[in-house]
């Protein structure tokens, strides 16, 4: 049955109203990363503390660090092409309005010798004054990248750029240790790969110096429990070589985990073509095709050395980093308290979520969890978790239509990604809220992502989620609460209501099925009127 | 490259502001159809005359025709249905604060000698007045559906419910007969097919029922040029089943092309089948099983009796026509003055399109295309059509998300369906917003939608959106208009501007290469400023 209340429209165009006013307050920050390879531009529309989003990402292959290698000055060819590129991405700025700009150089710039004349030229034709970071800084950035935006709290991360590869040991979440190498992808292919394809001996001799170079950070071996995150574009166009491979499911980098020998597959695959055959593989970059080997190289050796046998991609880098500082401000170290929860939190705001009616079917939803007794379903705390952001996350579709808005909602999460989950976690997920109304949950084209038995979590879980909507079907919590008891075959599930109850009994009624297909339970509902009280009439 | 600037945003907001205000003038209507088989509530949100969205819909299953066809009597046991179905109802709308209430019932109720003492229960129950609809009214929501939601021009509508079913006859877009024949899906399976499985007698006698009653309407055959338009929940099912046996790549059933061949394959599946069987077919709704076959043979022997060789799917019906008798209130007749463009501009409103700009560019890929010589392609007039619908739409997933936002147009495109527009054609335009911006346009999943050397059009119509898109990367118009000539195998393109033509001159270099894949042609830009004349300065 398609039932729904449209109490939720009347909502919507008053969150719609609100959200306007939310984003009259939000400011908007450029952030300019000028990197050895390419310059990036991001655009961050935020509300300090509360959302943020990227919302433009402009990126222009520039190759500052070209020939470098040979004299450490920045040739005319490439400075020429870095002022063309700053003084569009200025005109950008001024045409949208933006003054709140943060331009940052990293290692080309900072070792180059004619770095007072590059600077001075850049801000004489862009008007953008550019902030120089030193090599730890550079690794700051990166680790409040990492740590706002994956699960590390112990282990390293690993940001690989052009010029230079930052290495943070990050231990209880804060930055204990960095270090900042010459070893950035464009540097590592001009010293030591020069034949197309490259010869073995090349390979070789890059290799045993980077075990020189790694042996010598005593601080990085990775333990077991501890995570390695690599941070980069190089690094986001392996881990994208070895998705296509594989057909793998997902649309989506970050979080994406990827084995150390996957990553010496690419290493293989890589160095047995020639830059024009590379740039026929599936994913293969144009700008990156040359340097993609080397950089897979460092990093394949990296994983070595540390030990560490996978590693986790985040999309994000110093340039959020940068972000982070100005968003947390105010509030001791700029790191979130718990990612995971601020990222669900963050895309129900972006997607303007019906706060009220998601907290109280996330309210009902691990009510009936945590009072079903453990044997009768497959779910541990993990999965409690999820079923907390699905209840959170359900009708996010709404926003882009009523009309299969559960499916809109999949997508939205499938799309948006959820950083700190892992891509088993975000299917599940998404899968919940694209079974939250109707149909047969099924793990569709997402079974490789999952793990045994997941079928049958998604089962028990999507059950709940159901009879949650349906119990608020008026979207007016007219149940306050509930008590749910296994005796025999039977599950008597009581609900407290207040007000007119009929539209919750009428819509519950025609989804005790798949409750009763996910625990093997009968299930018995038994509505009980709850008496206003004084404290009930004061709230 | 991915080079966006992000002026967008600015207009977005803008955009986001103003369309709070067109919310805050928008109304809504609930329109109640108390058919013989469900009850289906619709809230339809609009502003007059300019743009509408069907925000909820309700379907309950209640019989009401349910032993009718032996007394025409409805039953104590339907009369509860009804009445506690409407009262929901009822309540859904006050918890939604909709007092725009039309409640419209058809042939069960027009019919039933109880007509009144339960036309009297239900306001008494529900407080919400009926309207008994007669039959030729009934016929004319259902013209109204069809030719606001298809090209229909010339041909027939026939629209299958439980009780009744109408056909209209269509003439240059107005409808000049109409009839309504006690052929609805519950009550020819009440008279004709009792058996489970039926036999073939059964079906024999109702094939030679239906031939006779056909045969008495002598405006009942379809010429060739001629469109047969089909309407109702059980002709949906028949579609559906169509769709699903064969892998069909839309999840779409407006403007879907039926065969009399499949109807007649869906006729001899359903035939061999009990009612418990035909449940486990993909596609099938629990509700409708039973009345399934009696539908598919009314619908089967009506094309076999007019000669029509298929039938195109419109998921609107009688609700719809009843909105839009409001929505295109004094305007003449409540019919689109051209369906497709107005399916066009609907959704873009919807998705608060940025006009300026989709319009700016929908000019600039025109007159690219109008100046290039018809030998350097292979689109006509239809094509042209497409491109400028693309050239409309392709930036609406930027209400989803600017990241990505091709990919979401798309999926907007694809989910909102564009009424009057064929599935090749929707396809086609999904796929010119998905690779507006980047990528290698291909004809993906759905190839099998597509016409012989649609790939090779799609590249060209690509092409010209995405060069479009470059010259106006700026979005604000400073390319003025442009000239196309070929001369050799070059394509001279001669760009006016006004103001700063770097980031235009900028984006469009690094697309010249699609340009020359699609059309043979190498593409060499003449930027030519424009001077300001007396009559720009007023402008």
């Amino acid at each position: 049955m398609e039932a729904e209340n449209d109490l939720i429209n009347l909502k919507r165009l008053k969150t719609l109203a609100e959200h306007s006013d939310v984003y009259r307050d939000s400011q908007r920050l450029a952030i300019i990363d000028m990197g050895s390879n390419s310059f990036r531009l991001i655009v961050v529309e935020y509300v300090p503390q509360l959302s943020f989003k990227v919302t433009d990402e402009v990126r222009e292959a520039v190759r500052l660090s070209e020939g470098m290698a040979a004299n450490d000055v920045m040739s005319a060819a490439a400075m020429d092409r870095a002022a063309r590129v700053m003084r569009i991405y200025a005109a950008f700025c001024a045409a949208s309005g933006i003054n709140d700009i943060v331009a940052v150089g990293t290692s080309a710039i900072r070792e180059a010798r004619n770095r007072a004349y590059f600077l001075k030229r850049i801000v004489s034709e862009s008007n953008i004054p550019v902030r120089v970071l030193e090599g730890e800084e550079e690794a700051y950035y990166a680790y409040l990248a990492a740590v706002n935006s994956t699960t590390l709290t112990d282990g390293f991360v690993l940001d690989l750029g052009g010029g230079s590869m930052e290495i943070i040991r990050v231990k209880n979440r804060r930055n204990a240790n960095a270090i900042s190498l010459p070893l950035g992808a464009v540097r590592v292919t001009e010293r030591f790969l020069h034949s197309d394809p490259v010869t073995s001996k090349e390979v070789k001799k890059l290799q045993s110096h980077l075990r020189d170079v790694y042996q010598n950070i005593d601080w990085f071996q990775a333990e077991p429990g501890m995570m390695l995150v690599g941070e980069g574009g190089t690094l986001r166009l392996i881990a994208r070589l070895i998705q296509k491979q594989k057909h793998y499911p997902l649309d989506h980098l970050h979080g994406y985990v990827m084995t150390l020998d996957e990553v010496d597959a690419v290493v293989d695959k890589l160095a047995s073509l020639s830059v024009a055959e590379r740039n026929k593989l599936a994913g293969m970059k144009h700008d990156r095709a040359d340097i993609s080997l080397a950089g897979a190289i460092v990093v394949a050796e990296a994983m070595r050395a540390s030990g560490a046998k996978s590693m986790t991609i985040c999309s994000q880098s110093m340039r959020e980093g940068l972000f982070y500082e100005r968003f947390l401000a105010g509030s001791g170290a700029p790191v979130f308290h718990n990612v995971r929860h601020a990222a669900v939190l963050n895309l129900a705001h972006l997607y303007r979520f019906q706060e009220q009616h998601a907290e109280h079917i996330a309210r009902l939803t691990l009510s009936m969890f945590d009072q079903l007794p453990p044997e009768t379903h497959d779910c541990g705390p993990v999965e409690r978790e999820l079923l907390w952001a699905a209840s959170m996350l359900h009708d996010i579709g709404v926003s882009v239509d009523y009309h299969d808005h559960h499916k809109h909602s999949a997508y939205l999460i499938l799309n948006g990604g959820l950083p700190g989950y892992t891509h088993r976690e975000i299917a599940l997920i998404a899968l919940m809220a694209r079974y939250h109304r109707k149909g047969k949950p099924t793990v569709d084209e997402f079974a490789s992502l999952l793990k045994p038995g997941d079928d049958r979590r998604l089962l028990q879980l999507c059950a709940l989620l159901r009879l949650a909507e349906q119990l608020d079907r008026s979207r007016d919590g007219v149940v306050r609460d509930l008590s749910l008891r296994v005796v025999g075959g039977h599950a008597l599930m009581e609900i407290n209501f207040r007000g007119d109850e009929q539209v919750a009994l009428w819509a519950l009624e025609r989804h005790t099925d798949i409750f009763e297909q996910a625990f093997g339970l009968k299930l018995q509902v038994i509505p009980i009127p709850v008496e206003t009280t004084a404290d009930d009439a004061l709230a």
